[in-house]
Parts: C-alpha cells; structure tokens; sequence
C-alpha cells in the first residue's frame, strides 16, 4: 500500500485530469433535474479519459484484468439542463492489486457531486485477485494529487 | 421485389415476432411521460429478438454486412411509468439488397407507437449495396405478416 | 402551407439553429459504434434549443398543445467516441396545425445523420389538431433556410 | 438510531419488497457486458416501486423534503443480454434524519450487485436535516429484514 496525499475531493485542486460533457434533455428526470444515471455516465467518462490518458501507454493489453468493483457516490446538488459539466479524476490509493479513483463534477468551482471507483486487478485464468505490475504503480502513484 | 401482404401496423394481429419490456422510472421525462429514447429502445429490443429468433439459424456471420439505414416513428400516446409493454415485429417488404421491419408497441389492445426500420446489406469491402441471400430471403418471407 | 426553399439536410448550410453535444462512453454499443438512442438523443438536444432560441419569446405557455407525432431518421456513418458533435435544426414545412423540422448531426462538414421531426399543434380539450397561431407561425417561416 | 437486523445483501432472504426489470439490447457496452447505468436504474426502480408500496401511504407529500445524497454499490458479476432481473429491496438503518436502503439484484438464487442508498429528510426552508416524522419511522422500521 502506497501512502498517497489526502485529498478534499470537493476541490478543483485535488485533480489531475480532466474533461468535460454536455448535459442532455434525455437526463432529466420528472422533478427537472439531471437524474443520477446521467451524473454517474459523467464519471465513466472521466475514467475512460483517465485511462486513455495515463494508462494507454504501456500498452491496451494493461486493461484486461481489471475490473470495477465497487463505485460510491454522494450527490451534493441538483444539477439543470442545459449545461456542461467538468470531470475531475485523480488516484487516491494504490494496493497491491486494487486501485481507488477519486472523482467529481463541477461547474466554475462549485462541487456537484463526489465518487469513489475501486477497480482491481484479476488473473484472468483463476480470476483471483493478482497484484498490480510496477510499470502500472509508477503510473498510478504518479497521478495522485501533488 | 417480393409482394407482401398489406398490415396495419397498429394492430396486434399483424406481428410474428414478439418480445416484452419493462418500463423504468429512468425512461420519464420532465412530464412525467416516458420519453422518445426508452421508446425507440423498445424497438431495438424486439428487432434483436426477431434476428435471434429468425435469422441466426442462418449463422451468426449472417449479420455481418447488414446495416440499419432508416428509422421512422410515430408516437401514438403517451407511455406511463411503471408498465410492462410488448413489442411485436414483422416483415412488411423484402427488396434486393435490403429489407423492412415494421413494429409497434403496445399495452393489451392499445397501440402506443408504430415504426418502419429499413436495413440494408452491404459488401463489406465496398460498402455498396449488394442482393440478400435466398436463403435470408426466404426467412425473411416467412417472416411476413399471414 | 407556406411554401419554404428546398434545403439538403446533409449540408451544414441548410441550418439555422446549431447546438453541440459530448459522446458518452454509456452510448457505446457492442460494436463500439455511437448506439442510435444517443444519435436521436443529440436530435432532441437540437430541438430543444431550437424551442429556447426561437419559440420562448411568445411565452412559456406556446409550447402546451405541441406534440411530437412523428420522427424518421437516417443513419449515414458510424460515429465513435470520444467526441463532440454539432446539431443543426431548421424549419423545413410549416402546414395549418403542423410544422416541420429539419435536423442534422456534424462532425466539421461531415454529416452522420439527417432527420426530420413533425409536431402537431393540439387543442388541450378536444385533442384535436388546431391551427398555429399567426405570431408563431411568422416566427417558423423566420426560422426557414434563407 | 434503531437497531436492525443486520443482513446479508447477497441473500434473496434478506429482501422485503421485489420488482422485476428487463435488460435492454442497448444497456450493452462494447465488451457485450450489461453497463453499469442500467444496474444502477435497475436499484433506482426497486426503490420506487418500495416508496409507492410501503410509504406513499403516508399521502404523497411524504416524498418532499427527502433527497438521495449518497449511493454506494458493489458489481460482483457480469449480467448479459437478454434477460430479466429480479430487485430485491430492505431498509438497512434508520437514524434521526436519514434512512439507508440495501438492495440486491438477482437472477434466481444468484446476485450480481448490491447497493445502499442513504436518503435524507430536508427542512425545505433551511435546507438543513430534520428529523424523520414518527408515522415514517414505523412504516420503515416496518420494512427492515425479519
């Protein structure tokens, strides 16, 4: 387990990738507000911008295995169409065979919504938890908040 | 050009083909009605089941090269939350190189939406249209409202 | 019936109203193609704005008694993700009780779909059609391709 | 803070109130895997079909004021399509001011997610907790596990 900065996931500053998506009218729900299956695509999309990003590198093979296990979201305010949205993605823990993505939704500074990700790594033959490689550590600690 | 039999599409007794769905409190919209997305995604629910049903005796490799090129709607009444709805399928024209399916939803006797689906086959090397096998053909036929 | 100019809905010139939309990973489908429910979903976005953009200026109220009857869409090219799109709306028929619009959806000068969309202006008691009010209907010709 | 029973999320016994959902064809991502956005509105209707069994009994007004402000789920195996799930859905904890859901969905005896929700009761003027109405408390503390 690697010792990673604490983060306040509520902040801009504790992120280290971005990116943005548009709120559709499909999201809203009968009281008008974005329902929370479009707030959670939000986040998939700022892990997939964060693989691409970061983990792409050592090669597409270095996503098989690992898989989504766990997701926590809290859900701050009502977000409103129409609109675009910021994704924040940074690691917040590195185990020895799991990883923790912490996450958040903004618009300017103010804080939507927070998650949690933990994804780990599995041996496909045993499908067993197995740990996760140097190469991927490196990377990983390397995107934790600075 | 294979003359097919005229069918009302808004009447239960023209499908062959059948498949039920559920409706989800996601699917409302700001109304409260089920909106046009969850609708149309009942139709690509009973199109899968008509190929699974129909055309995969064929070989799956029979899909490959089809490609859906239009869709037409009508939106008859509005759907509401909860409900379970059937969706009904049926081979309204078969031409040389492509095929229609038309559709629709309902709840007991009352239809809530019909709609057309035009699919073509396609030379996967040249991308231009190319004749349907007579074995497709007659599957498809077979597929025709009696 | 207002006799409105031809327009080729594949060019980004036929369009008065333009909105953009951010490809979601969710949209994927097994193919790793765009699915058509986010493909119609932009459409809706489109119109959306169109509503807001044009339409709102008589009031909030104009919009009751519409009602999106029909919708036929054609599928040109695969789109793939990530990416943003652009969605361009114009008027293309305005009858008694109906009117038309027009829609496509861009990449650059690249167009992956072309649709048109009729709504019908009801009366709220009788749900019957009724005709369009002249201010609106000055305000659709207005929204027509010069 | 009342003391419940504590329960096995994994477990069929552990669930008060059920619902069923069917699996779309466009629920699918590119790996053939039912996404993680139709698991989570599959929990989203075992928790409204529980609100309208067991609370709205209260007078549909009970609803206002409680908003859902965190959501945490476990994915343990893939779900595929077609097919249909079963929403097994139990009151876990009942504090001052919130209440928390466990939920489960299953194929037969066979889970492949579970999930807690805490939901929160709002003063609608402050916008700050307050404490759940003792006719809620009973009903809820009516639907923990046996």
């Amino acid at each position: 387990m690697t010792d990673l900065q604490e983060v306040d996931l509520k902040s801009r500053a504790a992120y280290v990738s971005w990116t943005s998506a548009t709120i559709r009218y499909s999201d809203l729900d009968p009281n008008g507000h974005v329902n929370n299956g479009a707030i959670n695509a939000f986040f998939e999309d700022g892990r997939v911008q964060f693989r691409g990003e970061r983990m792409v590198s050592l090669g597409e093979d270095i996503l098989a295995g690992f898989v989504l296990v766990n997701f926590s979201v809290e859900y701050l305010k009502a977000l409103h169409y129409p609109g675009l949205v910021d994704i924040g993605t940074v690691v917040t823990r590195v185990g020895r065979s799991s990883y923790v993505l912490g996450q958040a939704i903004f618009q300017d500074e103010l804080c939507f919504s927070t998650s949690e990700t933990i994804t780990v790594c599995l041996n496909e033959e045993t499908q067993k938890s197995q740990p996760i490689s140097d190469d991927l550590r490196l990377i990983l600690e390397g995107a934790a908040a600075k």
